[in-house]
């Protein structure tokens, strides 16, 4: 498909619990679908260790090869929260205590009755020249440096915080999409949907088979940023797929 | 903590469909609690679009970096399936029509009355001096080409494979794991957390922060080879969550 002038974006996922199997990633499959809306295409994604020069060295490439990087996770108190001085580090800004952070987290602990101790003052360190991203469920921010926003690993506090972003990002022409749930085998239909999508450059279709109770399908996933190429697909594929002697059992846009 | 003498790997998650949102990824959280289990590292995973270039680049990259290199997705059927293809390429090994992949292709369409088609014979074509993965649910099979191991992307398979290959790998010694779940704040037991870990350099203390009904807590991670370190830094664990006012509500091996 020749893609429209589209804003791009790489995804770091920082967390030894992803790697070791410990806990489910989470966070990919909803700032994906928040980037695709407002017209960003996320273009990678890599999960790697809590290290700090793996950090630095994937912040550092991803900052230059893409309009918009996102990170999740290591901006706790803990120990192996280290991704504020990694972030400090790769965009050579160091860090300095924020005092809008360090007084939300203040009146956060206050509220709460418990005392500021040095664990969470470390939360209120961000780069020099960051702007902060608030955190609606416990208060520590995430922080923008240039290019690179990074936030929480835990899905509640990393949803909401790309929420608030959302508005703040550039995207291009958005790119729609319609997926057609079929009833027969991928095999059956490929040669035909090759065909079509030989005949139409201007949309892009993905074929994506599942293996349910009912037996083998397919979602045929039609992309593209105009309504009636979209249409005129649509129509090639249903062809298609009643020539193989199947249909189309559900249509979502 | 200093690592044993494991051997690492590296994921490959290869298709649009992940970066657009409209796909959750599954397979990572799978393969990693299989590669735990048996002593190999995960050490990055990458998802990538179903981009020729894109795949050859990363497949060699990682084929070098790790010991094991594990893909998902982009071995069916369908014009954007191009995994074998890219692999073939990056391993400058030709495709070959395998004549094990194509008898069992034929035998499964055949016991469900379907003919074979061009589309269903190109899932039978693996690089020349491949070994096969079978695949229990749609025949189409995986294969091993060197290090690189390619397999489905349909989460059902994917399970299966790697299931299949387990016995196959060469593991290191098996990091050993204690979860604590403690119902306080991380930034309550943070500075002692890390006081912990400075004494302790044969065990890893991870510190994974969760957002419940009930609040928020952590759960504190023990990892090392070594089940008589683990046991010694549980109960220095214990001592300074008990101090911070809180207790281990669950431990899990």
């Amino acid at each position: 498909m020749s893609e429209p002038n589209t804003s791009t974006a790489g995804f770091i996922v920082i967390g030894n619990e992803i790697l070791s199997g410990r806990t489910a990633e989470k966070n990919t499959s909803s700032i994906a679908k928040t980037l695709t809306e407002i017209g960003v295409r996320l273009s990678e994604v890599r999960v790697i260790p809590d290290d700090k020069q793996t950090i630095i060295d994937v912040v550092r490439e991803y900052s230059e090869r893409f309009t918009y990087v996102f990170t999740s996770g290591g901006i706790g108190p803990t120990h192996d929260d280290i991704t504020a001085e990694s972030v400090s580090e790769a965009m050579a800004a160091p860090l300095e205590l924020n005092e809008v952070a360090h007084q939300t987290l203040e009146a956060y602990y206050k509220e709460r009755e418990q005392e500021m101790n040095e664990a969470r003052k470390k939360m209120a360190y961000v780069p020099v020249g960051a702007e902060l991203v608030s955190n609606p469920v416990s208060a520590a921010p995430g922080f923008i440096i240039d290019n690179v926003h990074v936030l929480a690993g835990v899905p509640s506090i990393f949803t909401a915080m790309v929420d608030e972003l959302k508005a703040r990002l550039q995207g291009g022409e958005p790119i729609k999409s319609r997926s057609l749930v079929i009833n027969v085998s991928e095999s059956v239909v490929a040669d035909g949907v090759t065909k079509v999508q030989n005949a139409h450059d201007d949309v892009e279709i993905g074929s994506y088979p599942h293996v349910r109770n009912d037996g083998l399908g397919v979602a045929l996933v039609i992309r593209s940023t105009g309504i009636a190429a979209i249409d005129q697909v649509h129509k090639e594929l249903e062809a298609v797929v009643k020539k193989a002697g199947g249909k189309v059992v559900s249509v979502e846009n």
